[in-house]
C-alpha cells in the first residue's frame, strides 16, 4: 500500500474511532432501557450501543472507501473489492462496559487479505479518551505519542516474574485449554482475569510493573485483528497458540511484552 | 455519633481520600522500578504506592482524631480508644492497578467498633476523579450527586436477569465456596470477573443493563468495610454468605440490587 493511500486509511481509521465513540459515550452507564425495547432483552443497551456504533463505521467505509471489505461483529460482512477489508468490534469487553467500568474498547483494523497481513490497527477507548494507534512497520503510538515500554527490549524477564492475564477463564472451554491455561497459571507471578481489549493495551503500553502475557482462546477475528500491528508495532509478539501468525480462523491468542517472553510461554503451552 | 462530629467525619473521609489520591496518581501507569527496591521485587510499584498512600492517611487520622484506631491492609493497627476505628485499603484492585486500568479504587471505613456498625465508607477513584460515599441512614452519593439506581426499588426482576461478578474465580478456594459459585453462574444470565471495589460501586450506581449480584470470598474487612454504607444507603443489600450482617471475621460477601435478588441469591447458596 503506497503512503498517499495508508495516509489516507489512518485519517479514516481516526474518523472511524471519533464517530463511533460519540454513539458509545451516550450509551454508557445508562441503566434504563429504551423505550423501543423489551424489558426482558436485558443485554439491549450494549446489543443497541454496538448496533449503532457499527453502523456508523460502516456507513462511513462505504462513503469513503466503497471498495474495502468489511469483516464485523453484529451485522453481515461486506465483501472487498480491492483485497482490503475493516475488521471490526465496536464493544470489545461487552462485560466491563455493562458493569460501566470505562476499559472496554472500540478495535478497528485493517487487513490485506490476500497476504493476511493487518495493516494497521486502532484500540479506541472513548471515555477515557485513549486512543492506541498501530500501523504495520512503524512505531506504536497512544495518543499520537510513541511508546516507551521497558519490556520491549529487556530479554532477561524469566517466565515467572510475568503478569498472566486473560479476560475470563470461562474463554477456556475445552480441558486442552484448560490444561494449558492452569499450567501458565502456575509458572507466573500473577494471574488477572477481567480487562478484554485493555490487557492488550497495557501490555503495548509496559504499563505494568512486570512484563505481561495475555492468553485468550474462543476469540474471533474482529477480537483480535486490530491489536496484532500495535503490538508488534511495539516490539511485542502474537500469534496463536503454535506459534503461527494469526489470521481470520485463529481462536487462540498468545500476547507477549518480547519474543523471548513469547518464547518461554509458548514451551509451556507446547509442553517442551 | 452525634451530627457536628459526624460531619468532621466525612471531612476527614473526603481529605483521606484526597490524599491518598494524590500519590497514588503519581505511581499509576509507572513501569519502572525505582532505583532502591530489588529487581525481583516484581509487585514493588504497588506495595509502594500501597504503603506510602496509607501511611499519608494514617498521619492525617492520628493528627486529626488521635483517640480513632486504625484498621489497615499494610502497617499494623492501631487501637481504638473512643470505639471508633478506620479501615482502610489504600489500593483495592492491585491486579487492575498493575496492569494500568483505573478501576481499582482507595476503600475507606469508618466503624462503631462496639456495635459492628460501619459508619460511613467511601471508594475513591483517584484516576477517573470519581467519589462514592455512604454515610449510615442517608443516601449515598457519586461525586456529591444522590444516586438513582432503577432496580432498588423494583422487585420483579427475576435472579436469572442478574448479572453475577466476582473479581477473579481463583477467590473460591473451597470446593463448597466453588461450588456455590458455580451454581449461581448457571442461574444467573451474565458471569463477568474483574472489577474489584468497581463491581460495588456499579451495583450501588445501577450503572448496569440489569440488577446486579457480587459474589465474592476469602476477604479481609478492610475490603469490603467501606462497602456496606454506600450499599444500603441506596437500597441495596449487602451480608455475608448466611445472610447474617458482615463484621471483622467475615470473609463471604454477598451483595445485591435490592433485597429481593438478595433473597433469591441467599436461596440457591443455601440450597433452599
Amino acid at each position: 500500500m503506497n503512503h498517499q493511500i495508508l495516509e489516507l486509511k489512518v485519517k479514516l481509521a481516526n474518523k472511524l474511532a471519533d464517530v463511533s465513540g460519540d454513539i458509545i459515550k451516550k450509551h454508557f452507564r445508562q441503566s434504563n432501557l429504551p423505550s423501543e425495547t423489551k424489558i426482558n432483552e436485558i443485554s439491549s443497551i450494549v446489543t443497541i450501543a454496538d448496533r449503532l456504533a457499527e453502523n456508523v463505521m460502516v456507513d462511513l467505509i462505504k462513503k469513503e472507501c466503497p471498495d474495502d471489505g468489511i469483516i464485523r461483529e453484529e451485522g453481515e460482512n461486506i465483501d472487498s473489492k480491492n483485497g482490503h477489508a475493516w475488521v471490526l468490534d465496536p464493544i470489545d469487553g461487552t462485560s466491563s462496559f455493562v458493569k460501566g467500568l470505562p476499559i472496554f474498547g472500540t478495535l478497528i483494523g485493517l487487513v490485506d487479505l490476500d497476504n493476511n497481513l493487518p495493516l494497521l490497527g486502532c484500540v479506541n477507548q472513548p471515555i477515557l479518551q485513549e486512543r492506541c494507534l498501530g500501523i504495520r512497520g512503524k512505531a506504536t503510538t497512544f495518543n499520537q505519542q510513541t511508546i516507551n515500554n521497558p519490556y520491549v527490549n529487556n530479554y532477561d524477564y524469566p517466565l515467572k516474574e510475568a503478569c498472566l492475564t486473560s479476560t475470563t477463564p470461562l474463554m477456556f472451554i475445552t480441558p486442552r485449554q484448560q490444561e494449558i491455561a492452569s499450567r501458565l497459571q502456575k509458572v507466573c507471578s500473577r494471574t488477572a482475569f477481567g480487562g478484554d481489549c485493555y490487557n492488550y493495551v497495557s501490555l503495548a503500553m509496559g504499563w505494568t510493573a512486570m512484563p505481561m502475557i495475555v492468553l485468550e482462546s474462543d476469540l474471533k477475528y474482529y477480537d483480535f485483528c486490530a491489536l496484532i500491528p500495535i503490538i508488534e508495532g511495539v516490539g511485542g509478539m502474537i500469534t496463536d497458540w503454535q506459534g503461527n501468525a494469526l489470521n481470520s480462523h485463529s481462536t487462540e491468542v498468545l500476547a507477549a511484552s518480547n519474543p523471548n517472553l513469547h518464547q518461554q510461554a509458548l514451551n509451556i503451552i507446547l509442553n517442551q
